[in-house]
């Protein structure tokens, strides 16, 4: 592609994304794509001959368009935000045109440094006590992932590294255990099966009324694993869980960890934004018994996914867990410097601190605490509506950003019954389009999330979100009645 | 940001990115900073207040421009390439605007169907027989990572994952060995240690002089593995090793491993693109024996880092192995699509087929095939410069786009004086900034590697680099002599 032809389709491309941020709301939340509508659209083979960019991008507008659902849209209220913006996207343009590897020192010194600081600043921004040093991650799977490596070769004395799980389990005499809450991500179970620990080694703890990890079971089970000859390794504390934002006490799990001996993993990938304001700084209550910390400025911090940020309290561990040497990766500078690509998984590194700097520095500390103080208020205002209104009800307390609640209508009593309404109601209020919202289940409660958080999302949206819930109750009594 | 400002910026931020396009030979290639450089220039804490963008770019353009090797420069001829395009740049550009995160097929159907159809394309392009389903990962580190999990859940029935690597290897009776070359990347080592293997049980592979895995020697350390009640799980080929582009032989060591029971993963990061020649298909001889490969378009296909394309041949299998299925995560349409979630190691996906997409249209075949002829003629021009120019001489055969060649001055015979003067000629290449070039060491020999592969890179370039190495060498040698 000639230069020209660049500048001219990137102006036009630029133009259109300002519309997007502008208009986003224009487009049904969730796409309306049924499986194969866009496979049936794309010729089975590649192009022998160049395409014009221009009938490119007018594929694009027809075919690719109505396949996008929009995370954000002012009106998307599903899973977790994943929310960006207009410094952000600057960032990550700058970052694709310079194309940059970042996975050493060497490779762009500006790389490594511009994360270094960007991720002291975070880390003050939320309140971390000194001596936590921060690394960008791709996804918070990854590197909970790398903070049950780190936890594993801990507790072998790198010996699994070294001779295998296997050759290092038999020296423990007994398998490795993870413990986290029956609420934790996924992510946790996954990272621990793929770090060879074994999904029958991931204990569930038992949790509290509100859902929050239960430090007594958890000193409990420890105690029967050890008991039994198994070997106590990592526990997965989550700050604001995915089902229903429960956050686990630090200051309670945090010294039963350490007595224990037990790498101290906090998984804050939502909520860790929420404590860069004063008012919430109680959430990493604790936070300095840990060992790693993971937030997302990819969800609620205006930063383009991807973009986690991953603290370690021992970088050197970190590193002796991660680290590979070859030949043709050393430089001159090694002793000197920080190498990113020896604290996580992947070689290769995208110059991901750009956006991060470019957000922090425009919005500003002031800027980003009341954004994210005026989604708490959303949230707590949709909480008051549910709470106010009869056949509506809220099913966990909304500590963050997200109401869990179902429609109960007067009568209705059976829970087989409650759940399908449920799942009927949000099918219908997804297909109408105008907003978006997902479930989880709370024990066996098919339950409703409304989690706020994307950028342009105001009160009106909220609200807007309400009418469409009772609108769809109101169509579904009314069709059951008739 | 308003959108007026974010539109202003961006477009601001395109021309000069088509400018940086157009004159990235205008910069040193490898940055010349100090360590600590940037950190020195950036203040200690966030803003309290919002800055405005246009300080922001200034402070770029001043204090991290400076930082950046310029990966895409026409005479980085250093690690290995990254190349970018514009069409990619234009692809991430509206990747960013979009914002997606396509975890789910629900999530963007689009994202999926269009990450379905292109990773068809691209195993179209490269020749691959049918069978093999694709999907975008990041990084080549992490598709030999999941390979090795595949590997090591096929030979453990899956008890790896449901009971811990400790007691599948009780079951197996002896530890899961991995056989890889000893000229593998650092990742199938650093993929092995955290998948749980162990080091000590990566076996390395004889090779034979042009530094190729020699299928007989895996033969026997198979044997002699079994004999002594270890249990062989994985081999990992080479396509392209990064040290100097060996190519192990596929069609040998395929049925080898299939007789043996061994998942075969061919890390094919780099060579894979050259693939699309069809004089350099034989690159791929004995693929249909594979049962997963990796290769990356981000490196030598125009495609912006990241994007690697990892192809299994069974993807049951590796959902099986990868896949978790919270309630939040359920969707009504998950018997009937792909969700990509479950293809790998993350839960969050970025949009990358987009810029894909875009760079397989843009160019078409006729032109990526062009493109990388291109480059491989240079490297045997190159190659032929040194082969016929006295004091100068190649360490290993050119297959492909890397040349492995040293300086070798009359008279010195010294093997470590040559590596010395060796390392000595590439700093000062190095710090003169008119090229970027990179060592590795073949057996205990310091190589200089020259690696083509930019977006810009001509024959005037390439010519440049050689007379930059002979005059440093001549430098070196009057030095020497005064």
């Amino acid at each position: 592609m000639k230069t020209e032809d660049f500048r001219h389709h990137a102006h036009e491309l630029v133009d259109w994304i300002a519309d997007y941020l502008e208009h986003a709301d224009r487009y049904p939340v969730c796409s309306r794509s049924r499986p194969g509508d866009l496979l049936a659209a794309l010729p089975a083979s590649p192009p022998e001959e160049p395409e014009p960019m221009a009938d490119v991008l007018a594929d694009f507008r027809r075919d690719v368009l109505p396949g996008i659902t929009h995370w954000n849209h002012p009106r998307f209220f599903a899973y977790f935000p994943a929310n960006n913006s207009g410094p952000s996207i600057l960032g990550e343009m700058l970052s694709a045109g310079l194309g940059v590897n970042g996975m050493l020192w060497q490779t762009s010194p500006a790389a490594t440094e511009l994360e270094q600081r960007t991720l002291e600043w975070l880390a003050q921004l939320v309140g971390l006590p000194a001596g936590f040093h921060g690394v960008i991650h791709d996804t918070a799977s990854t590197a909970t992932f790398c903070a049950l490596v780190c936890a594993r070769e801990r507790t072998t004395g790198f010996a699994a590294n070294a001779e295998g799980l296997g050759a290092a389990t038999a020296a423990t005499r007994g398998p490795l255990r993870v413990y986290a809450s029956r609420e934790a991500h996924s992510s946790v179970l996954k990272g621990a099966r793929l770090a060879g620990f074994g999904a029958a080694n991931v204990v569930s703890v038992a949790i509290d009324a509100q859902r929050r990890l239960d430090p007594a079971d958890l000193e409990r089970l420890i105690a029967a694993d050890r008991a039994a000859g198994k070997a106590p390794c990592a526990v997965v504390a989550t700050v604001g869980t995915t089902g229903c934002t429960a956050v686990d006490p630090l200051a309670s799990i945090g010294p039963l960890a350490r007595r224990h001996g037990l790498w101290l993993h906090v998984d804050a990938a939502l909520a860790g934004a929420a404590a860069i304001l004063p008012s919430m700084r109680w959430l990493l209550d604790g936070v300095e018994h840990a060992d790693s910390l993971v937030f997302n400025p990819h969800k609620w911090l205006l930063v383009n996914f991807d973009c986690s940020a991953f603290y370690v309290r021992d970088p050197d561990h970190l590193q002796r867990a991660m680290a590979i040497h070859p030949e043709y990766l050393r430089t001159t500078r090694d002793a000197e410097v920080v190498n990113y690509m020896d604290w996580g998984l992947q070689l290769g590194r995208r110059f991901r601190a750009l956006k991060l700097w470019f957000v922090l520095r425009t919005y500003g500390a002031r800027q980003l605490r009341a954004f994210v103080a005026a989604h708490l208020e959303l949230a707590q205002e949709f909480a008051g509506w549910v709470e106010a209104t009869s056949d509506w009800e809220l099913l966990a307390p909304v500590p963050l950003n997200t109401v869990c609640f179902r429609w109960r209508p007067a009568g209705v009593v059976d829970e087989a019954r409650l759940n399908e309404l449920n799942a009927a109601l949000m099918a219908r209020v997804n297909a109408e389009g105008t907003v978006y919202l997902t479930h989880t289940k709370l024990d066996d409660v098919t339950t409703l999330r409304l989690a706020v958080g994307q950028r342009a999302t105001t009160r009106e949206h909220v609200q807007q979100a309400w009418a469409a819930l009772q609108a769809a109750a109101r169509d579904i009594a009314e069709g059951e009645h008739s």
